[in-house]
Parts: structure tokens; C-alpha cells; sequence
């Protein structure tokens, strides 16, 4: 087998933009690259043998789903997440934080017998970890930077992620100051369990590598500290993740665009977390970002919102485009002009799904709620976001980009 | 292309078992054969690449829903079924009349201004056809023999099926002897309708044919009437209909024992429409039935029931077990016993899921409501049927059954 490796083999003359490969166990994926959502281990709807229909290369699967059902320990049982769910491409797996931050503002009323309603947190953090209960059954969980290490070695996917401090969006600076205090010690208390249990993985001979996380809120100052701590450490890959949702376009060109500029030539591979809409991806490469996870892509496919505009138009119209208004890049299939249209989803694509079924077949399988459906508009959502990829790729290498 | 054709290659010494091949424009059917139900133009979360992982032979696409949604005449179209689903198998459609019968004995009930409730059925029949309204807008519809060829045509399967009255279960003999005169009358209808357009079809160049369709409720001699009457007609197959939901085993069993006696030596192909319980099939095999459609190995699927019984035992063991207690053959995948489960589904399967995935990921998928659970568990229910009739296509060759 192939052990973890990561190399930049060209970087554009025209801006910051890299085109790399990362090595795995698992396979090759040529950066700058989508990471397709298999969110509770399986890309909705789809076989391993759809991914040769989409290109797929590379997969993100959230720990904090595995952990509630069924238990990493299942997957571990299995022989891993490979196994289990026969996902035969590289995995990374997350630190499960951002699911449970995504409870974390939420409270709970509990009304009382006199009529006095008393609120309740469902997340409690501190610096020990988080502590929260299951959506699913009501268990108690606490994540801290030991468990989120342990739960993703028995995962065991090709990468892990450090556990930190998703902030939720407006917070104070002196509070996230404290904040990325904690961040940055849960990065050393991740790294320094993953080195501790490095034999313990759920395949022996599967070798594992783990991302650092940046964070630092809406704060130029603090994302430059962070990503500064997080680069100096050992770790295998850097996540930018100070994304909150509900930032702006331009908020967040702004950390990728501070995180990149500090890390400047650093050899290692950079993932930008939740990030990927068409739109933006083309401005994040160019600043030097390699991998990008998003649900966008699959889970617009399964509301029927097809990718349908001219791939080679929007990367070489790129710039700052992200700061622009969107443009419109999909086709709603659902909507009853395409009862009767018998061309293919998108004229600028010759997926299996465009070179097979028509619009009308995909509007009857939509409006009649069929599961045909969700799996054709994801294979073409994924396909066609995988040729946007390759565009970007060979455009880097052309230096057009 | 190859025209429409069937052969009885052999006859079992043993039973009226008979082992033949119907050829296709779209293909050849083996059989005894079990004709998968894909009642919308889709088999619920299949492509056709996946009728090559479950042996698919032969495919029931239902008229009703397609005249509701999207309409015959977009089906048309598109060229036909086959292009407009790329269902690339032999093809047959429904009259349509059965899903507009399973209206028929339900009422709405409509309160006035003064409290007065009027009831009105949603179906009414006549002579002149089955007037009936939508389900889902409300839209007014009636089906005559000839309407009903017509949307058939125009779906542009292999083979249509004449209008009938499904009787429902437990109509007195005087009513029974009434619809079976409209039955038989529309039988007329449909072959002259059928003969008169027959260089109309939604592909020129696809020839259909065409099975008459026998009835007769509760009573063995109508029974016999029908299928004498039907036989007599220049049908290319034969369907056995007068099966009414509600029907014991017993029932079921006497009305196609009377359908095949009669028929004899009859070189026509005989569907039985809407049988497909393992434990009977068998049974029906050595009356000399052809054909099979049924939702039970799709819909059990979708539910979490999978196949997982020894065939051979299932088919040796065959005689009048239909009027036996049933046997449990399915595994409930949702059960939480399989949570911790790496076996496959069935030991006694080595389909593309079997040979793949294990119950504790089977499981996973179910408990998670994720897509890709119906889709496995649908190709190993419909490898599992198709592997069955193939154990019964040899015991016949063999004299075994």
C-alpha cells in the first residue's frame, strides 16, 4: 500500500494557486480537489461504482454521526470505515466539533408544573471539552481533543482533524480570544493523543494523518496568530475553519485569504472546511487552497437544482467574483417547463446522466418523489463539479489561473 | 431488431411445468420468469447497469400512473418508454383498470351547509368504460378498452393487456356473470382497437403484441367460461386475472389450476398478474404459468425485508405449500441484532450486496433512512427472485419439478 504523501507539482506564475497531488492508502487525488459529503458513511444514494461515473477522488465523513449511530466501535468492528461502508477512496473524517457547536446556541424550554419555564443549554463547553446529548436518543456525549482523536482512529479513515472551537458568528473579540486559547491547546492535546495512540488505529496497517485546525472568528489579528500557532505545529495538513456560518462572502475571503498569505510556501496540503460553491471555489484556489468539503453539490442535487452553466466561462472569468453577486449556475428540474424538454440536464455536460436521460425524465422521477431521482441529480451535480475541478487543475498548470 | 416470438423448449414430465424463451425487439425473457414491477417507469432507485448486478429480466410498467403523470403523451414523446426511462428490457404495460378498480369501492364523503352527508364513489362503470377521477389533481379521466390501447400504444411497451373489470372480492355470482359479459366484451374492443392501430405505435418501428385477459371472481365455471372465451380470441398471450385482493391461497390457486387445465397444450405465453410470494410460485410453475409480476420483492426490500432462505430447499420442497403455512424466508435488516452483525444478508446469496456489504452496514442505512438502503436492498431481493426462477427453469429442464 501507498503511505501518505503530498506533493506540489506546479504553482501557478499568475497567482497563488497550486496544482498538487496528495497520496493515500486508499488512492491518488490530484489537488486542487472536492471532497464529496458522505456524511453518516455513504454519499447519499451512491455505490463506489458511481464514483468512476463522477470522478469522485476524495470523501469527508463526520464523526459526530458515527459516534451517535451506529458507534464507532461498529466501524471499528467492521475493520474501519473502508470496509464498513466500501468507500474505496480516501477518507477524511472531522473532529465531530462543528456538529455539536451547531447545537451549541440552541436551548431547550422546560416548562414546569407552576407554569415557570426554565431554558436549558444542550451543549456545555469548557476547556476540559464539550459536553452535549444525542439528537437521536438523549445520551450524554463529551467530546474532548482525546475522544474526538480515539472515535476518528476507529473510524479509521486516511485523515483526522484536531478538535477545536467552532465560534458561532458575532461573537465579542474577548471572548474569542479565550476561545482560540482553548483552540490552540485542544491542537496540541489532539496532536499529542494521535502521536500516543498512533499503532492503535482501527486497521493496524492502515497509516493515519491528522489536519491542525485555524480558527479566530471575525478578527484579521487572531486568524493571523492562529493560523501562526497551528503552522508551527507538527501537523500533516492545515484546515482553515474560522468560517462561521453567516459570514459574508467577503468575511471569508478574507481569513482564507490572511491564512494563505501567512503560510505562504508551506509544503503541507490546505483544506478549507464547508466551503464549495461554485461561485467562490475558483477565488479559495487562487489563493493557495488544495482540498474543499461541501454538501452543496449533493444536496441541491437531491432538491432537484442541477449544475447547468458553461464550466470554461466561469474559471476564466475568476477573480474576486465571490464578492459579486451569484450568478445563476443551476437548473431547477422541478419546475414544469421541463415536462416536455427532452434535451439533456446541462448542454455543457456529458455525464452519465446527461448522456443517458432527458429533463423530462428527471422532472417525472422529481415530481413523483421516485428515488431514481436523487441518485441521477447527484451523480450529475458530482460529475459536473468534478469536470469544474479538472478545468481549475489544468488551468493551473497553463498558468491561467 | 427480433420480432416478437415464444417458444416452449420443454415441457416437464412431471407437472404442466413448462420451460420456454419469449423474444423481444428489447431482448429475451427465460422462462418460467418473474417480471419486476417498475409501476412509474422506474424500478424505485435502479438503472438499468444495476438490472445487470439482479439478472432483471423483464419489466411491468403500470398505465394508470403514467396517463396521470406525465401524461401519455409524453411518454410519446420521448419515442417510447424504453428512451424515455432507458428501462433497456422487454417491456410490458397494464389496461390500467386495476389501480382504477381499487378506487372503486372507496367513497367520499361530502357534508352540506345543513349537516346532510352525500357519499359518491370516485369511480363509476359502465359499459362504456371506467370513469374515474385523478388522484392527485382531481382531473377527470375515463378509460374504455380503447383508450386504454391507446395510452398503451403510446407508451410504446412490448406488450399491452386488454381492458377488464377486476371484480372486487366477495361480488355476488349475478354481478360476477354481468361484468364478465363487459369483460369479454371489452376483450373485443381492446383486440379490434389494438389490430386497427397497430402501425400507430409511439415508435413505428416497434412492433407490440398483445395478451388477453381473463376473469371470472369467486366461481369456478365462470372461470372456466373466461378463459375459454379469451382462448378462443386471437390473443398473442394469455393473463390470468381473475384474482381479487383478499383471495386465500386456495382461492388463488383454484383459479389458475381451472386457467391452465382448460388452456391445455395452448402455445401461448400466460402472465399471472400480481403473484410473486416465493412459497407460491412454485405452485403456479407446475399449472404451467410463464410469467409473474409482484411488488413484493421490491416493496419488502424498501421496508428492510431481505431474502434469506435456501432456494433449493424452497424449491425441492415445492407441491401445494401454497396452501400451507407460510415459512419465514426474509430477514428484518432493521432489526437492532444486526447492528453488530459482519456476516452478508444471506448465506445462501452471492449477489453484488451479499458479496459486498455486511448486515451491520445494511442495518446502518435502514436505521439512518439513507437512500442508498432501498437501492441494495432492492438489487439483493430482486437477485435473490431472479436466482429462484432460475433454480426453477433447471428443476424443469431437469424433470425435477
Amino acid at each position: 500500500m501507498q503511505s501518505h504523501g503530498f506533493k506540489i507539482l506546479h504553482t501557478s506564475s499568475h497567482s497563488r494557486a497550486r496544482r498538487g497531488k496528495i497520496t493515500t492508502p486508499y488512492g491518488v487525488v490530484e489537488t486542487p480537489a472536492f471532497v464529496t459529503v458522505g456524511t453518516k458513511a455513504t454519499v447519499k444514494s451512491l455505490t463506489p461504482e458511481d464514483f468512476e461515473l463522477t470522478g469522485t477522488q476524495f470523501i469527508f465523513v463526520n464523526t459526530y454521526h458515527i459516534v451517535l449511530f451506529p458507534g464507532e466501535g461498529v466501524v471499528r468492528k467492521a475493520g474501519g470505515v473502508h470496509t464498513f461502508s466500501k468507500l474505496n477512496k480516501p477518507i477524511i473524517t472531522d473532529s465531530g466539533g462543528f456538529q455539536v457547536y451547531s447545537l451549541a446556541r440552541r436551548q431547550i424550554e422546560i416548562t414546569h408544573d407552576d407554569g415557570a419555564i426554565a431554558k436549558a443549554h444542550l451543549v456545555k463547553i469548557n476547556d476540559h471539552g464539550v459536553e452535549f446529548r444525542s439528537h437521536i436518543d438523549g445520551k450524554k456525549h463529551i467530546f474532548t481533543p482525546e475522544f474526538s482523536i480515539q472515535a476518528q482512529k476507529n473510524i479509521g479513515a486516511d485523515f483526522v482533524v484536531a478538535l477545536d472551537e467552532c465560534i458561532f458568528y458575532g461573537a465579542s473579540k474577548e471572548y474569542t480570544k479565550k476561545s482560540l486559547e482553548r483552540t490552540h491547546t485542544w491542537a496540541e492535546r489532539s496532536l499529542k493523543e494521535f502521536n500516543r495512540s498512533r499503532e492503535k488505529s482501527a486497521q493496524p496497517a492502515q497509516e493515519q494523518q491528522i489536519y491542525g485546525i485555524m480558527q479566530g472568528g471575525l478578527y484579521t489579528d487572531l486568524h493571523q496568530k492562529s493560523i501562526e500557532k497551528i503552522a508551527s505545529m507538527d501537523f500533516w495538513g492545515i484546515a482553515i475553519g474560522g468560517v462561521a456560518v453567516g459570514m459574508t462572502a467577503k468575511e471569508v475571503y478574507g481569513v482564507v485569504d490572511t491564512a494563505t498569505t501567512v503560510l505562504g510556501a508551506d509544503p503541507r496540503p490546505r483544506h478549507l472546511l464547508g466551503i464549495g460553491s461554485i461561485e467562490d471555489i475558483v477565488d479559495y484556489v487562487m489563493c493557495g487552497v488544495d482540498t474543499f468539503d461541501c454538501v452543496i453539490p449533493t444536496r441541491c442535487a437531491r432538491v432537484g437544482l442541477l449544475y447547468d452553466a458553461p464550466i470554461d466561462t466561469i474559471v476564466k472569468n475568476a477573480g474576486k467574483r465571490s464578492l459579486k453577486k451569484k450568478a445563476n449556475l443551476t437548473l431547477d428540474i422541478t419546475h414544469t417547463k421541463n415536462k416536455n424538454d427532452f434535451s439533456p440536464v446541462s448542454r455543457f455536460c456529458n455525464c452519465y446522466v446527461c448522456s443517458n436521460y432527458s429533463r423530462a425524465y428527471l422532472h417525472h422521477l422529481f415530481k413523483q418523489k421516485e428515488l431514481l431521482a436523487y441518485r441521477l441529480a447527484t451523480i450529475h451535480n458530482l460529475a459536473y463539479i468534478e469536470k469544474f475541478f479538472a478545468n481549475i487543475r489544468k488551468k493551473i498548470e497553463e498558468n491561467k489561473l
